[in-house]
């Protein structure tokens, strides 16, 4: 238990990498055909006369992809308690087939929990970055995390 | 072409609901393991122990099956483009076994957009809701449509 990553173990402006992962045409197709079955997201032809201008993965399975990255980076291996909500993703460019995946991540608030001593909340904010580094995906969330010392002040 | 939802089609305060969409356990099982393998998404006895107070699916899980019931509801049959991003995510309920879930949409504001007069953008939220009508999950987030009249005043 002791040697996880509590809520004292995150300090504001942290900066971390995780990945890679490696994305197919057939998961994206999958991915899409499941939840968001939209042309541009299932079909060469179909995406190529799209803003995408090419097939792209649904931006639900960007979120995805990077939750699997950060939870094999970090969060399996802390006390999370899971998460209120996001406040914001944006999508920037498209998910194609064949990129490998990154995340970087970025520590921008640490608060303990007024109604909960045993829980911390760290505001992240994460980048999905393909391999030359360009930004698909960004997402600003909160995790709640156990504390080491509960109830101690901050 | 014609008879699709476009832009023009979306007026603030119109409301609708979506779905209904059942969710077995092993759906939310393949889920977690495949994108957010936390213990709390995956076994019943784990999950006991934290805040969802049971098996509970992934946040993510909630997000891409409400997308499923958006699409089917209306995005399939739009002008759709896409969207740029959302503006927030809230989890207020776990995505329980056996759940039948459906969507609340509003319009919350629709404009024009200035760098491409074919489209036109139109912010709604989404509220899932389960069987009782508890809410689960909320969602705010910027649609891309087609324009019956580019350029026009909007």
């Amino acid at each position: 238990m002791t040697d996880r990553l509590h809520f004292e173990d995150f300090k504001v402006g942290d900066e971390a990498v995780y990945g890679p992962r490696h994305v197919t045409r057939e998961e994206i197709v999958a991915f899409a055909a499941e939840f968001d079955p939209q042309p541009m997201h299932l079909d060469e032809a179909a995406a190529a006369a799209t803003l995408l201008g090419g097939l792209g993965g649904s931006g639900w399975h960007s979120c995805a992809l990077l939750m699997r990255m950060i939870a094999d980076g970090f969060i399996l291996n802390s006390t999370s308690m899971g998460s209120p909500g996001v406040e914001e993703v944006r999508w920037f460019r498209p998910l194609r087939p064949g990129v490998n995946l990154r995340v970087r991540s970025k520590v921008l608030e640490v608060r303990t929990s007024k109604s909960r001593p045993e829980m911390g909340l760290v505001k992240m904010s994460f980048d999905m970055i393909d391999d030359s580094d360009a930004v698909l995906t960004t997402m600003t969330t909160t995790l709640m995390l156990g504390r080491r010392a509960p109830g101690a002040a901050a």
